[in-house]
């Protein structure tokens, strides 16, 4: 198999950035196959490109290779690293952007990239994407050890990510995420939901607002009216057919949500 | 030849909806060519996703497998199918998403979807076109038989979508799209122009506007000035140079347009 | 190797038109990689397209071929033409599209595209990037001669682009490039600017703004601190942290700027 790579990155569609990495890989490696999982994280928002990270790349076979850069610590002291799992490989800044979706992983190694033999040759302290990260990614989809690209490390940086909270038959969570079309996602999962409510009803509250409603997929939402569903990566969402629920209910990232 | 996906949605770009349906692909055909037609069409909007698929796909080659999911009713009653024409598979809901592109194709079979065996392990009745299309749109790039996949059906769902009227050499139609550079796109096409106009000169009536001036490109259309040309589909589109016709126009999907 | 063929367009990516263009390639070369520089380039302004092309495209390997279709006179008079370099085939109009990726490159050929028997078999006056510019690049990737597209010529058209003016110990150069993250982008590159100050420090003037302070990267500037640095491209950018500097600044494309 000829190996397969993904990116994640906040530079966009517009402009050369996203072309230049491609480049740089396909130079090193001209028969790998490169997968966008997208470009639009909103600019230097780490947490919402952990989140996205760590929703698309369960369903990529083993072996694959993630380059996530969210990266405004560029050209700074963080470091530059790779993670072996036992399913995956990642690439990118040791800032927690791959640290929601390594949850789910067996960690093999961490590696601190330190070898410049696997680095372009003129290193720009404002684009590790293409000069560290990318021929990184394109040596390892070669087979190249992960040993040789520098030291093992002991801890990386994660993210404060709250877990949600419960007590006495009540759920405390909070919102992380908003998808395009104006969906609430919340850390809350249906675990917790089972564990807490069992088979009862519950009410979510979210600001001024209470819903009551509770359904198994959009198609059950009546127009105009807010509904929590589980959503396609099991956790619990807040949506509005055909309307974007987030403007609707004012709901910001890292906005509390209390369920009753 | 390994194969051909092509990809239509309204997910949107931002979020992790593509990545996945991409991961579940490669994770079941590694060698597959995916190809991206758009995931920006307005959200939950079937018509625009439809007349979209339509242009692009009669350039692909026999045999190309096409995903189109913008699915407002999913998990709700509509069926997953899929559609064998001479040339192409369409993969999706039963909403009238490949209607239009079907036009144009010689159906052999129309298939419910319903063997589970062909779909991810577990349903999220919110993201078909992750846990059922994209695997099974895997399996038919490995060779799957269709009739596998589920029954044959009779009939599936169409669009309202109006045919231009023409009488007392006058011709009434519609305007189907709105393209980018604000190209307004009519369902009346040249063939249809020819049998009404022969060579002679026309107006069109959009609106409270008209406009005479019809022209081959448009490299031959003034700043500024409203001009009728034949699009790169073979349909009527009012356009002004250097800007958005669409806006200067107020013109709306849905529109009448009168040709005189 | 099969072969990689980049697409530089204005086409945006919500529309049918890149999916077709992609349909036409992977209808004559199935096994063809096709990459994505942009899509994004503002709708007809060749300028931008022209310095997004400079800048992705040195990172692909040799052999690569770049179509490149911003391309207001479509239809018209200007021609359709492709460059052979040392290192890449350029396809698209005669309009400047190509101009700045060429000041590095060896031209071998310029070929002005009229041998039909490359192009589709039925020519759109308003879509050349699927009918000419899609399928000559695809042909090229199957090892066709570029002789064989169309005759020799002699000149092309290039763009009125600026070049940084020094005097006096002073550099008056000019914004080039505004980028996603508001970055602004000038003409000025580091070799000038050492040649002109050395190792000593400068003063830069934008609009009614003056900027003294030069980081080695975005990770050494200051919250709401415009700065100076050398970005990826070798350029001298205006930035400010987590803000976007042109909007701050009130900077547009074409400005003058002034380094004392």
């Amino acid at each position: 198999m000829a190996g397969i790579i993904t990116l994640l990155t906040d530079f966009g569609i517009e402009d050369s950035y996203v072309g230049a990495m491609k480049g740089v890989i396909l130079s090193l490696h001209p028969g790998v196959t490169i997968v966008d999982i997208t470009h639009q994280i909103p600019s230097q928002d780490i947490t919402s490109g952990a989140f996205v990270l760590s929703e698309a790349i369960p369903f990529f076979p083993k072996g694959t290779i993630h380059i996530a850069v969210v990266d405004p610590g560029v050209g700074g002291k963080r470091k530059p690293i790779l993670i072996e799992t036992d399913k995956y490989f990642f690439v990118g800044p040791d800032n927690g952007i791959c640290s929601i979706a390594m949850q789910r992983e067996k960690v093999k190694q961490k590696i601190h990239l330190t070898n410049k033999s696997y680095f372009l040759g003129r290193i720009s302290p404002t684009f590790h994407g293409r000069d560290i990260f990318s021929p990184v990614g394109a040596y390892l989809s070669l087979g190249v050890d992960p040993s040789l690209f520098g030291k093992r490390i002991g801890t990386i940086n994660g993210l404060n990510f709250k877990k949600p909270f419960a007590m006495n038959g009540k759920i405390t969570g909070q919102i992380i995420y908003l998808d395009k079309f104006g969906n609430i996602i919340t850390n809350i999962d249906q675990e917790l939901l089972k564990q807490v409510f069992h088979a009862k009803s519950f009410e979510i509250m979210i600001g001024n607002n209470i819903i009551k409603k509770l359904v198994p997929s959009y198609a059950y939402a009546k127009r105009n009216k807010a509904v929590g569903l589980i959503g396609s990566s099991g956790l619990l969402e807040i949506a509005i057919r055909e309307k974007k629920a987030n403007i609707e209910l004012g709901a910001k990232r890292g906005d509390t949500i209390v369920l009753v």
